[in-house]
């Protein structure tokens, strides 16, 4: 899954940065959407260790919904996306 | 990068799973592990969503080190593991 | 601070509890929230230990802004909350 | 609860600050600490605003046992203390 699908790389420098990913997903019919996962990238600098703010994740689901994505700059703050998930019989 | 390399596959269900994993590394001759991401693995079967307790993630690093991981589970707290990571010139 | 103001007090249990608590900040004239803090309850009834889902904290700022709190219920989803903080000189 | 005690306060400035405070709790005769809570504090001058490492948290516990904190530093990194809790009849 890539929900982000930018051509332009975002900074990573002990100043700016993007400092984590949440995911969630909300089900066909569903009221709330479901937490999926919280994904923290805390290396930007610091003895020359960097944390590329990507992510590979799994989950499962029985229904297909809508996947949501918030994303955190330190700088621009909050970002958010979603992409449609079909689940086939 | 592999650092589990279980054969027998852990629970995931509402009752017993594992809730994140934390990924250090620490660089030779550095006193500290720096804190490389934290993932946290938030769906276990609400709405019939189940997040699978696995992580893709990059990162970079100047000097050869150990990188450390640390994972909870919320019956049988933490567990550990370590892997060395030998950068080249 | 107290934003949540409830009477009523949320289940606290294994199978129904709120996980987090996010906490932003959103300067005047500023475009952006800040994010303030992050706190995760972790334990609901795992070996009789319960965390309850409030938090105290502390931040500073220069200016007078509006405060946002995002919760999140395992059963019911996001939720939302904002109160205003005036700066005096 | 304070497990922290320190009289010399701690940076909290972009370049060096506290990250987060997790907390753990290992019930009398229990072989693994149960995770109470995990604390991020996000804002380090982005736009003036400074989270302090601090934090108030409550939890229920049926037995005595013991109280385990880690803490990050960014330049420093883990740090850990431990406190007893009696529970009485």
């Amino acid at each position: 899954m890539n929900i982000g699908g930018e051509e332009i790389a975002h900074p990573n420098t002990f100043e700016h940065y993007i400092s984590w990913i949440k995911v969630y997903f909300k089900p066909e019919g569903g009221n709330f959407p479901i937490e999926v996962g919280a994904y923290d990238f805390a290396a930007h600098g610091e003895y020359d260790v960097f944390t590329e703010p990507s992510v590979t994740l799994k989950f499962k689901a029985e229904k297909s919904g809508t996947i949501l994505a918030t994303s955190y700059c330190n700088i621009h703050g909050l970002w958010e996306n979603s992409q449609e998930l079909v689940v086939e019989d």
